[in-house]
């Protein structure tokens, strides 16, 4: 998967992952209307609403882009009715032909890492037959457990040619308070992602790992350190856009042979509409506000690796 | 809910917590086969027969117990269907008035985390309307995001008069690979502490803070360390039993006033039955098996207590 996800990222030049990440905020009223309508202002009714919106921008996007990033908490907010919109999400972004990134930063001990790992990227074995809970392609891993709370997920990717993101340096303001700490002179983060690296080691694909890691383009001196202790890990790149990073800040996550990073964008590409930038579209073309998000970041990406 | 916690603690003199961890290979066969027979072998099958096993724990041991601890991860590997056993099993134990404690370890940057809390312990709403999706009191958090990862979980449990437990030194054996490096001579577990201390303060019950602790029963010298720089913080002490931790060993993550700590076992009580020590109830009896595992912890643990 890691090998299919490199191809496509060639493919169509875009190192980018649409983060679905739907908020009701960022719902147009009539797809809520329409939702709220038949199934009343319930919890199914706002998980109709999101499964719909989110429709909408995988219809406008997905020729675009090698991969989307659904946020499980958006939907697991909603209980029940909201995790079935996550599954259905997952389900038609496969159809679309898309990767996906479930964002769930689980990490447990051992056995629960396991059951994590089978219920997201593996097969459940019931009785005779074996099913998948979930349709994920990678998860996000948190990784405080330690190793024996990541190969698990490790151990069932291998089985399924799938993948992993260990958090190392996150993107949020507070992320430094552990994750910087020093420890022999070196941040906490780093000592992570050389785990990240030796984990890595152990399921590569043709010229990445199955094994990436999240650093947060908020922090970009820190991402060049980082590209240089995992040289072969992929990097998922949260925070451009709407949380402060920018194109210019990105270079130092990729690689020289223009790979090796791929960067998220949730609220400004799918709540792209609500932006003066992309008005004109207004709320009856939030997807196609959506489109033109995805390739001006495409843009800013190219100029940011041109540029370097 | 804290008051509640401690409350119930002391009223039924067990400072125990059932882990609902059901693996399918717990659950009795005649269980299985009904659950199977109705559903088949599928998701919806399995997840009726946990559910159905749980019930039976619930039933045989609620009036000797204060609260349970499902761990999310033994439902959701089941997917949809799964998920939907952890919500019935959460719903079932609050009838029963048990206080259900979630381990969920989430944790994210702030607005996602704020959607976990108010998916787990707060309301969602939807249009004019607002929802539980989930029936928890407490949840575990994992702080790799620092404060403003675990900040909207408190703002939520302050309206909600709900509570959170943060990893600080979990019980698997590879937790000190990150959580007991040295930070200027002093282990990033106590670090963490610190912070659950300080956090704690913000959400004060009558004698204990809403915000607690999880510190694995299998490094008890680490928990006498924790337990006075967290005075005022409830411990959750996973790790007992199966895991290796010993009612001896547990003495020091108690307050001298004989609270503060509350134990979990979760193996140790579901699949009692399959212990040589229980055998003689049979998988039909498989409850009360669970029943007379929950009596012989609580004397292992008083007696611990006493003769410390």
């Amino acid at each position: 998967m890691i090998n299919q996800l490199v191809k496509k990222i060639e493919e169509l030049k875009a190192p980018i992952v649409v983060g679905l990440d739907p908020m009701l905020d960022y719902v147009p009223e009539q797809i809520k209307e329409k939702a709220f309508s038949e199934y009343g202002e319930t919890l199914e009714g706002a998980g109709e609403a999101i499964w719909q919106f989110n429709k909408g921008i995988l219809d406008a996007t997905s020729d675009l882009i090698p991969a989307v990033k659904p946020q499980i908490a958006m939907y697991e907010q909603f209980g029940i009715e909201g995790l079935k919109a996550f599954h259905k999400t997952c389900a038609y972004a496969q159809e679309k032909g898309l990767v996906i990134i479930g964002d769930i930063k689980r990490g447990d001990i051992g056995s629960t890492s396991k059951a994590y790992a089978v219920g997201h990227v593996g097969k459940v074995q019931v009785g005779s037959k074996s099913y998948r809970g979930f349709e994920e392609d990678f998860v996000t891993v948190n990784p405080y457990l330690g190793s024996d709370g990541v190969k698990p997920f490790i151990d069932v990717c291998k089985e399924e040619k799938k993948g992993i993101f260990v958090l190392v340096k996150t993107s949020n303001p507070s992320s430094g308070e552990f994750q910087d700490q020093l420890i022999d002179g070196k941040p906490l983060y780093e000592l992570v992602a050389q785990k990240v690296a030796q984990w890595g080691e152990e399921h590569m694909g043709d010229s990445y790992s199955y094994i990436g890691a999240v650093v947060g383009a908020t922090y970009p001196e820190m991402g060049a350190a980082l590209r240089k202790v995992m040289p072969k890990n992929y990097i998922l790149v949260p925070g451009y856009g709407a949380q402060g990073g920018k194109g210019s800040d990105l270079a130092p996550f990729f690689n020289k042979d223009g790979l090796g990073a791929i960067v998220n964008s949730s609220r400004g590409i799918i709540a792209a509409y609500k932006q003066e930038k992309y008005a004109k579209f207004g709320p009856e073309a939030y997807a196609d506000a959506s489109r033109q998000a995805v390739l001006d970041m495409k843009e800013d990406l190219e100029n940011a690796l041109v540029g370097r």
